[in-house]
């Protein structure tokens, strides 16, 4: 049995209680927010509090707040030497208070309140100061995910600001392609199956090997055409993108 | 029984053609390529040609080549006042030679040769310069697949380039965050659940409500300092990516 305490109430640790609650070798000790708006609805099945003086002890505590919170929140935790991880994407281990063991728990993926979400899906990257805490966070993730990775301080920045291009850049991206749609009064679920099928193509093929488009085929009559019907504020976009389609190109040929 | 010959070899044709054969109430009547290299693998069961005036008549011909070859192949047609359609996103159908009767038929997917697709899930987007015609057309696409749509060949052009938005820019992210992936040693698979989520998300939410990410909470922190972490040739991009969701934020609020 592990004993976690979460502390946070955004969509992260929204989704991972949710998750925690129906795993079996894990106990939920307590959830911790600075309003309790958030968490209310868990009170009846865990402790609930807003002062965090009185957290009480556990196995692992997972902080799960905005960035430039998770260094004075580590700090407020009235314990030590106990393991304190925090889920972010973008910050170092070490930022962590150092009263307390430090690891990292980032569950990769984008949370929506409103979307359901399998986290027994969603890669766990984890990381530890030391060997023990390590094996600790391994057990846990591994109750909690099919897909846990060990993943440095250091890679974790890299695959953070990976993840933005192939999450929020993306969904920019479909934004552009609705706008224009509802514009025309076009059906944007015509667009669906292209979304997934793009989405769903790399699996087996590497993206430059998936590449299709005007860009790729050097086609400047369409690019010329498309920049024609465009926006200006999306014309600089599809210019930029299209000759960075293209660099690319010539760089793999 | 509709009879339909397919113009062209290449990816769409391709595909196009593994489906059609499937179709008990559609006899392919000829193939028909400037080489025969691509479409020699059917010759068992169509009849294959590089000869365009030996095409036979069928009820339709599907044209699907390269956009600029659309007005000359539709020219070397032996025949007249049959139904010729071509497969483009961005050509006119008046583009199409007079002497044959006009339509469109768009499947909007995207097409790699390596890739199974199932075509019974692509949206075919038609158009036909007559309501007979439309009819006939109709009638072919809802035997090829579930989702048929009317669409004119203006809605179409800005379908097009927001399919070039949603799928080559998409997949163009996804290059991106392969490359940083491999550069610093980090399995790409790591980030699939994530693409796939991204991309289910959106039949849920609209675009702008899935937005996640540094530039939607505006964390000008993280956006620094991902622009330190990577090569100057994908800052601009970031840069510009990141502004153009702000503003859109700013427009949404």
């Amino acid at each position: 049995m592990i004993n976690v305490s979460i502390i946070g109430g955004g969509n992260v640790a929204y989704h991972l209680i949710k998750h925690l609650l129906r795993i079996k070798d894990v106990r939920l000790v307590q959830l911790y927010n600075r309003s309790l708006e958030s968490i209310h609805q868990f009170k009846e099945v865990v402790q609930i509090t807003s002062d965090i003086s009185t957290l009480k002890k556990a196995d692992v505590f997972i902080i799960s707040v905005t960035d430039n919170a998770i260094m004075s929140v580590s700090e407020a935790i009235p314990h030590s030497n106990c393991l304190v991880v925090h889920t972010s994407g973008s910050i170092d281990m070490n930022s962590l208070n150092s009263k307390n063991r430090k690891g990292v728990f980032y569950p990769l993926q984008t949370f929506s309140r409103q979307k359901k979400i399998n986290f027994s899906n969603v890669p766990i990257c984890i990381e530890a100061a030391n060997e023990n805490d390590y094996l600790l966070l391994q057990n846990l993730a591994e109750k909690v995910s099919k897909k846990v990775y060990r993943i440095s301080s250091q890679q974790r920045q890299y695959l953070h600001v990976s993840a933005v291009f192939v999450c929020n850049f993306v969904n920019h991206m479909y934004t552009i392609g609705h706008s224009i749609c509802k514009e025309h009064n076009i059906p944007f679920e015509i667009l669906h199956p292209l979304i997934l099928e793009t989405a769903e193509k790399i699996k087996l093929l590497e993206p430059t090997a998936a590449q299709t488009g005007p860009a790729k085929r050097k086609d400047t009559v369409t690019i010329q055409h498309h920049l024609n019907l465009i926006s200006t504020q999306y014309q600089k976009l599809y210019k930029q993108l299209t000759e960075s389609i293209i660099r690319h190109n010539e760089k793999t040929l």
